[in-house]
């Protein structure tokens, strides 16, 4: 059955409904009439629905079922995402979110070749964003939040903050998870992270961790936490 | 200081020696000198050589330091590789040797969309593994095995044998890891496993796991699969 991540108050107590280009792809693309049915995400939760109204415009129906998605992961997991060089920040956001990553923070810091995500870019990550929770079959398109530089990272993230640091031999990420619902881990950026960037972190409340002792290209570092962390916490 | 991954016989008792592109490097590129100390780096091995003779073909010194490699892993992982569009393949490949996989197969299924490894994408292969060797610091460059078919994965890979398949809830990867210093670790190309291909690996001895509840691309569950392990049994 053909899913759809939907905005807030598209399923609004029996009906359900949707607008613009899915309305389109229901009508044009898949032909789907009265009677045939879809799924509406949002929120974590996936609403069924007959269809009674199809136009390119707008489609609508009403609720036959109700259930909690299956593919959401039980943790909440933060993604301190470095702005890469290349297409390597695009590979690594597609693989944390099919991984289970529920937010996504862009940043940049010393050793950043990258430092800004215009908003072409941006628009790049939201779409991949959301075809990757589709190809995952999640409940809901991780957020995307504002592009900031160490410091406001840091601050900003959920706590408790983990930073994978090359540099550091243990803890081992793996050993150094703690039994939450709720975390933050952060990849430095090409060149590493600086020793004072390590600093601040400890002093904002960070602990640092190890992905081993090899080294790792950033974007291979990104998969290997998110799925090392998933591995682990999501039982 | 710079590392060369030399075949055997580069170190013979108290020298060392490097030819070919090598030496063109160390003469030409680097343009090290006599006195000057390079790393020559052999299954495992780390020999560290003091330059007495550098010319453009040929450079060559005496041994002045043995150490085995410290980022080779403790488990000897092959992966079952499936062969990709695009450049998928690649890019899996290049994070499975710097996560610690010790042998590739490539191999291709009954979904698979390529078939073949032609001679000059080995050629690119072997490069990929190559330089992912370097970049992670390994002791070795893993081997690139001859293109498979099915069975003869399921034959020919180091026991014991896990399958991620796509279809399977339990047990996952992380539970399913056995105590072992060898173990062959198989993800399916972009179409999935077909069930009598899970039949055969079952009837061939393999173990069937999954990487959790939410649907990965081959290339991104290839590099899970391998973090995972190499998070769990490489300590």
């Amino acid at each position: 059955m053909h899913r759809f991540f939907v905005p807030a108050g598209a399923v609004d107590g029996e009906r359900g409904r949707v607008t613009g280009e899915q309305a389109r792809q229901i009508a044009a693309v898949l032909r789907l009439g009265a009677g045939e049915r879809v799924v509406l995400v949002h929120d974590g939760e996936e609403v069924e629905i007959a269809l009674e109204h199809v136009a390119r415009t707008e489609a609508w129906g009403r609720v036959t079922g109700r259930r909690s998605s299956a593919a959401e992961p039980r943790i909440a997991l933060t993604l301190g995402l470095p702005l890469l060089r290349g297409d390597h920040s695009e590979a690594a956001l597609a693989a944390a979110v099919q991984l289970g990553a529920s937010r996504i923070v862009p940043f940049s810091s010393a050793r950043s070749v990258v430092r800004e995500l215009p908003s072409a870019r941006r628009g790049r990550w939201e779409r991949i964003a959301r075809e990757s929770a589709e190809v995952a079959r999640r409940g809901r398109v991780p957020e995307i939040g504002p592009a900031v530089g160490w410091r406001e990272l840091i601050q900003a993230v959920a706590r408790p903050v983990l930073v994978a640091w090359e540099e550091a031999r243990s803890p081992l990420l793996r050993d150094a998870l703690p039994a939450v619902d709720g975390l933050s881990i952060v990849v430095g950026p090409e060149g590493g992270l600086a020793r004072d960037e390590v600093d601040l972190a400890l002093g904002g409340g960070a602990a640092i961790v190890s992905l081993g002792r090899r080294v790792l290209r950033a974007e291979v570092a990104v998969v290997a936490a998110v799925a090392q962390i998933m591995g682990t916490l999501d039982r």
